[in-house]
């Protein structure tokens, strides 16, 4: 019977675990002006990052291997079919927080750890995975490792993604000692995995206003990326007439405000986090300016009237300044509904005596997200108590780690040795959260 | 008596030789992708562009020295006091097109060549200019050159200017083998400079509307830059209630728009043509953006009304979304008069038997309006058929072009030769332009 759980540190070895392993991440990639974190694919700490966890995963006894397209496996016996897989990604976006990934990956090898000490001996194999460019914050593509292996993305297609730089992804790969012919779907690997979890920060404050340190999650808002690209024309700041100007910032700005006043309008969030402008100089008025749309909402339809409302304001403002507009697509994922029956059994485990954690829908992406369409998959959220995320004051409460942790070691503990659908009865635990 | 101009290409030398010297010019510095040219002080094409001017000014019998502060000198007869002096600058914005500066150099010493082959012996020594970092593109300032030279702007100051890698101008400067020690006020030179000529491209179309090949100055319009901060609070954009938000974007956007109205309501002219977002992600609210207003008007109190107006509706919109918007003027040019008896004259001898040019005032900063504080200053403009300037697009006709060279060769001749304030009689010309 498990030791019991104290929120507030405990005396469990996982704990103990959990802030080693955090401590050894810290300082990696790390920037040291803004104290944010800048861990891209490919480049600068990523191989420092895959080394940790060859080595942390070896810590707790797993044997660690990357996969033809860039994603890590560490193994708890063999990898065969019918796996429970958790994990998460390491990358982050530019200046991100330290938990948006991390978070996943550690608790997943100190509830591992757990599971040892609990003396658990899994009748399914279980895995600890660690996807490639889940940001898609160099090569523009979000949860690029994940789209490849299940084939959501292409080959061909990734590898001719490029950085701002000009580096394309298969060049990158290449680069880190890795084969770019090996990429592509990997309908092996992905027939292993029985049923997927992934523990994550929450990125916003449900949690936090429910007073629970650890939900579940029922479904990803749709979401898509535009990119608008303004042509007007370079021109002298000084001496064009207003009339005479093609200014491609002004139907810029309207997209901004456009972006705002569409979301509130349709219950959504949409963002314009991304402007270029050339050749921008203070005294020349644009020759072009690209601005990026990120938008998401609760259906596919109120998502079609945000973009909608955004782009007839567009049009209209471009028109007014006689500058071009032109729409493109980058992504686009449909709504994502979480397994319901694994999601309601993993709430109701990682509760434990408090009753099933809540179960909340969310707008961010995930490489559950991407699984969900091939394996059933659920999401563990950990309370964040400013909901701030992509940031680097994003933040947990290190009571609320450990307590996903534990919740995680619970969920994969029923899973990979309970009786399909039924986790069973467990040994009576205290109420936590 | 010099010979009859003929406006398509004619036979004199002088013709030649500017298109001879334009053509060696093209190829320095232009980018292939944009076609527009990347000419910034002491760096890339810098060291290219002075070697040319020291060949070129060789060319026609002129010494070239480089002072202090960066500025280039080709003197006709010993360096000495009242001086007429003609010139421009070389370098460009980013993407800039090919004649603002550059036309004024080549017809400067085209200039030259023609009285030389009028067989003028000026009575007063006579000069070719070439300012350093007209534009301001590297370092922020315009006319950092003849500001240092004038004092109005200090050694010091200059000194820590940096460009966006941070390389500071002292530094830059040193690399391209100057002494920084050597930088500031030069009163000595300035004083030999009895009066200043500059010819520049047009910047406008009021000359193409008059349907004249050549005009002069009037004034420049007094002229501000302004840098504003906006700092929020970098957030998911997927996951962030628009409630919680405080995204620095949406200021920018109000910025960009108030900045269009004010000056359409107050008869001027105002563009924000650089925008700089951080992290500049597109699934992250931007935790900083930073916005330049450059704004110009007919008198400093239009001028003060366009700034006030924009800066009212910015602390609105910043407040409004829990933004800091932080305000810093980045330079303040006053109105410009140029010397009224010096321009008259100018005209009307540029303007020949045809009559005076026309006297048109201009939003443009330029070297000549930092040197009239301090000494006659007149300026020429060639005719622009499209007004487009700062940009690849920018134009003059060839012919247009020589008829200024023969327009600046006049104007030079009678500065040179003639009693203080008065032509005297000259013989007749055939009408032009």
């Amino acid at each position: 019977m498990p030791e019991p759980h104290t929120a507030d540190g405990g005396t469990g070895r996982f704990d103990r675990l959990f802030d080693r392993l955090w401590d050894e991440l810290a300082p990696i990639g790390r920037d040291r002006a803004t104290g944010g974190y800048r861990r891209f694919t490919f480049g600068g700490p990523d191989a420092e990052l895959r080394d940790w966890f060859h080595r942390a995963a070896a810590g707790v006894g797993l044997d660690a291997e990357t996969d033809g397209n860039g994603n890590m496996w560490a193994w708890w016996g063999a990898p065969g079919p019918d796996a429970v897989v958790t994990g998460s990604h390491l990358d982050s976006v530019p200046d991100g927080g330290a938990y948006d990934g991390p978070l996943g990956v550690v608790s997943a090898l100190a509830a591992v750890a757990e599971l040892r000490r609990r003396g658990v001996r899994p009748r399914r194999p279980l895995a600890v995975a660690v996807f490639a460019e889940e940001e898609g914050a160099r090569f523009g593509v979000p949860c690029l490792g994940s789209r490849l292996l299940t084939g959501a993305v292409t080959a061909e297609r990734a590898a001719a993604l490029a950085d701002p730089s000009g580096t394309t992804w298969a060049q990158a790969m290449e680069r880190a000692g890795r084969d770019p012919a090996a990429m592509g779907p990997d309908p092996e690997r992905l027939a292993r995995i029985g049923r997927f979890v992934e523990l994550h920060v929450e990125q916003g404050r449900a949690l936090a206003d429910r007073d629970r340190a650890v939900g579940a999650a029922r479904s990803i808002w749709p979401h898509g990326r535009w990119r608008w690209t303004f042509t007007g024309r370079a021109d002298h700041a000084g001496t064009t007439r207003l009339e005479d100007r093609r200014d491609p910032m002004l139907p810029m700005a309207r997209m901004v405000l456009a972006a705002r006043a569409a979301a509130a309008a349709h219950g959504a969030v949409a963002t314009v986090g991304r402007v270029e402008a050339e050749p921008n100089g203070t005294n020349a008025i644009a020759s072009r300016v690209r601005a990026w749309l990120d938008a998401r909402a609760p259906d596919t339809e109120d998502l079609g009237a945000v973009v909608a409302d955004v782009a007839a304001e567009v049009r209209r403002a471009a028109e007014e300044q006689g500058v071009g507009a032109e729409e493109h697509q980058e992504s686009d994922t449909p709504v994502v509904e979480f397994d319901g029956g694994l999601t309601e059994r993993a709430a109701a485990v990682a509760g434990g005596a408090g009753g099933p954690v809540p179960i909340l829908p969310t707008g961010a992406g995930h490489d559950a997200g991407v699984l969900a369409a091939h394996v059933p998959t659920a999401m563990l959220f950990v309370r964040n108590p400013t909901g701030v995320s992509h940031s680097p004051e994003e933040y947990a409460e290190r009571p609320d780690c450990h307590a996903g942790v534990w919740a995680l070691a619970d969920v994969l503990e029923d899973l990979a040795a309970g009786e399909e659908g039924a986790s069973g009865p467990r040994p009576p635990r205290p109420p936590r959260q």
